[in-house]
């Protein structure tokens, strides 16, 4: 870490913020230029909010970090990719996986139909909300236990794995029976009490980047996940808030090679949330597989005009299978691949 | 709401449109246009969702909500500006309040001292956390009830009262144990199930506006709470997440005066958390007060050189007793008051 | 266009609305809900600021287009995609476009060699500034005229068409002397007089999207040339500000398939401007061509350790090399071409 | 500046940034930490575009340039705040300043009478639209060198010194003719050939912040305008975008006391623009003289609902005239003060 000091800033200044930094245990390292003197700290490891402390000595301008906030999820303690697996699926290998779905489990008929259909389009995980947040009170928020019932019917009879959203610390133990892979929503995606006990339920969690979330914070809420001992986290990019409004958020398909960079956590697209009509969704689909994304989450619905939410962003079975194919074109010439059943082309 | 058909729509998809609205109990009222044809959908309540439900019916080029989604916390039904007592501090009436304490309780000392100069120089309530949240999981998280219980030993020496965080539903009991009002944090402003938990709990609730929340989104928000029966919740303005990185957060002002067109309940300012550093939180006190704030909560710490956390937004005693009279100068100004204790001027 | 009067509007303030409408010469459509009373306004052209002269009549709550403000960039009066010709290239057809070269001119040797290892691997517009915008008075602005003298050399040694930006209408003149196509840069996106200044040019145009530009008003600044008789506008998505700070900008990769949605006009990326950073630009290259895009721009550089400006984000000949063969896989896969040299793969 | 090496880097590329730093006359100074080497760049003045150059050499991984890159417009070489004399007005005194008018002039009835109306009240200066920059082709766009006249003939009659603004270097001349003060437009505020051309003309200029500009970039095209020799910059916060839409810019009050730290330059406030709707003018008016700002720009009309720019923003005479006392009480209030016409209380 380096400090600042301010340009008239006093030799006791510099004294009294050297003393501070060797009460933590940590070295300081002095180095005076002409208009700024400058305190290198130096120790292992940092206190993770020295900024802040060293920041109020009076005097300092500036502080400077080097070295990484977070660790678990970053290469330097863990230089291999990771790899998930979940029943026989794998995620983070070379092929790329699809998770699809309805945004809201709605009966059984709805829901086992479409993982049928999504399978054999190619999908590997089934997804379905039985715990819904919604913006209003006033809005339809899910089928709760009966929801997670249904997805493990859909289980049952395709062979396919679930995940699903878990919104509140205390619904964990009931969604722990039933799902394969946590969802934490991006509206809780710096609800950390929430990330800490789904780290210790030792299943794999899939964390979508929150509405203004910079990919820092996003790999410092992984690791709140991480450092309950859970390796096997997912990050989701799902789009962020701009000014913009024609699209219901703006996909930051950047994420992908940077977070690839910074963290050796897969790293998926949901181009359904990011686009909010489904015309756009096979082109950020497309895109998010073209950027490297170690996956998508696509959302699919037997009849969207009657679905209960998310209609207007989800495809039909048949928009999914002609999606699937280009889908996975489009992985081959990334060096990637997406096997499609034969059918399904 | 009123649906614009798309400018080539048939018939038939207009039909097929009008009996979805009258299955749902609602009437359609047809306009045909030059180039688009317009249905009115009236009939009360309209579902909150039903944007979402006509918007997929093909043909439907674009549907726009007339009425407002957000209903307890509007003037609508609620004619009167909401004034709420806590022990004997009213807010919402021609006095401001304000709020101010440490970012984290941290002891005793720390607490009682900060209590007592905060009320000599005019505030009325005191804030600290006792839960905090924090972006990376190795940071300073709180002493948990021990912090609630030095803050009781606060209010029984100066007579004020508290208020403090909470951030998950199994932490309300305890926390209602002591505190006078509750505060939901930016990062927890759209967790709906603490929001409805708290609802619950029959006691004042500060809600934060998130870091990227829609004014709407926030009076949903709020709506979470009243739906549970609870009129006494607080709005606080805490600033919103934008590309300008010298701010700790780009404070909203406007906040103000829009959300009191729109909603009965009082607007308060954190001048702290939207500046990040204390050089700035005068004049952004100042401007909170003169564009019709409510209250104001801000930070002060007996030696923020050495706060647990936050100390380079937090006032000294000194800094805040001079900034006291200064807001109630404004205050005057602008027909609210602000009794600052003699001694403190 | 739909006017929702407020609730408590009176018949007096509706016929006041009405009067106002008819005197434009068009027509008002009442219709009386529950809640709102709503005015259709119906005729054609309607004014384009007519929104703001209803919205300020008394007793009007809200006022809604329903009709776009664009027309000669949408597809209702152009049905065909828009190709540019520009020399022997394409721009617009089945083939993607490789636009690249240096950020700045610096010298002959320079632009020369840029200009035919760019060709060499596929690119086939060469683009290179001669007037470059700083962010700073103190910073490299360009060579000027020599610059675009050093443009057309590397043109006549490689038969490539060039394109570079052009700041200011007095410039134009010059800039057109030489220049196959105009660049008009982000910062200028909304200077409509140099819009309207080059659009009297009659040679293409490519048009960056601005800083924090709506999707809209691209699409009307585009309007701003085309309205002076120049069809040959090329729309370049270069990254929107948002609070994320690692990359430069964030690629808004969305504009490629809602653009091409809204008008008929070719929309290219430029990766390097929204990266930032060169380990970035071939993951964001190809998520634009899988996205549809009608051609990319990339810097590239000699030797970017040396670059003038922008060496960062810049790519070697080798990168660029390696990089043209995966975008003509990506291209292929989605139903495009680029033909990439033999030699280059 | 400091340069961080990446944690892996060789001595070699250490050496080779050294030589680099060498070459330009400037000293290197070697610090070597646990996890990463730091060298130090010293001497002075460090060219503008330092970073970018430093950045590129491999085996770095970050530079902090410590030193500003905006000279003129700080405080360091300019310890005195700048006072502005525009005829009898004296801009960044004790007194704030009230700019008030129309948007666009339409014609002299409307011009005149609304200077004689804002006068009355307590502003000192006239604004006046003749050149106006539209988001579409389509709109009004001022009545040109007619407007300039009747912003003459409005002076003539009143006394008040006008502002307008100028759009592009060719239309100078002719403004010169005319204002008193130059104004510079969001959408102009980083066309940088205008600022030089305006940075000559030895007046008096207004520069609005641009839409998603950050502090330092205002003040580095304040530079610009200085760097011509011309001291007397006025910088207007008018509002930033952001993803709320209620408002039509998002007012950021803070850019008050963040820039009078970091600049001697005065700063207004422009509510009208940020709030987009008169019912927020007044609460915006405030909250920007108590924060501290030297002055307001408002928009005033004899009839808004009759404007032909911008009515749904502009305040009526008497809305105007209520509004000044309360601003004067404010400004009294923070130490200022704003004479108001007797006749106006």
């Amino acid at each position: 870490m380096i400090v600042v000091m301010q340009p008239g800033s006093t030799r006791e200044q510099v004294n009294i913020l050297v003393s501070r930094i060797q009460a933590l245990g940590l070295g300081a390292h002095l180095s005076e230029g002409e208009e700024h003197t400058i305190v290198g700290v130096v120790g292992s490891p940092l206190p993770p909010s020295l900024e802040d402390e060293l920041e109020i000595v009076s005097g300092v301008e500036r502080v400077v970090r080097i070295t990484k906030k977070y660790k678990l999820t970053g290469w330097d303690f863990h230089p291999q990719k990771t790899r998930i697996q979940v029943r026989d699926v794998t995620i983070g290998g070379e092929a790329i996986t699809i998770i699809a779905g309805p945004c809201s489990v709605e009966n059984e008929e709805q829901t086992v139909s479409t993982a049928k259909a999504v399978k054999a389009a190619g999908a590997s995980i089934l997804r379905g909300g039985a715990y819904k947040p919604r913006t209003s009170p006033y809005e339809f928020r899910g089928l709760g236990r009966r929801g997670l019932e249904i997805l493990a019917t859909a289980r049952e009879e395709t062979g396919m794995p679930i995940i699903t959203e878990v919104m509140t610390p205390s619904d964990i133990e009931t969604v722990n029976e039933f799902t394969d892979i946590f969802q934490i929503g991006a509206r809780n995606s710096q609800n950390y009490l929430l990330l800490e006990e789904v780290g210790k339920a030792r299943k794999p969690v899939m964390l979508k980047r929150g509405l203004s979330m910079l990919m820092e914070e996003w790999l410092l809420a992984a690791e709140y996940v991480m450092a309950q001992g859970n390796p096997d986290v997912i990050l989701c990019e799902r789009g962020v808030r701009t000014f913009e409004q024609i699209t219901r958020n703006t996909l930051d398909v950047s994420s992908v090679p940077v977070i690839q960079g910074m963290s050796h956590l897969p790293v998926f697209i949901d181009p359904s949330h990011a686009a909010g009509k489904r015309a756009w969704v096979p082109s950020l689909s497309l895109a998010g597989v073209a950027a490297g994304a170690d996956g998508l989450m696509i959302e699919v619905h037997p009849s969207p005009e009657q679905a209960l939410s998310d209609g207007a962003q989800s495809l039909t079975f048949d928009q999914f299978a002609e999606l699937t194919p280009r889908i996975s074109a489009v992985a081959e010439a990334v060096g990637r691949t997406l096997p499609v059943p034969v059918l399904a082309v």
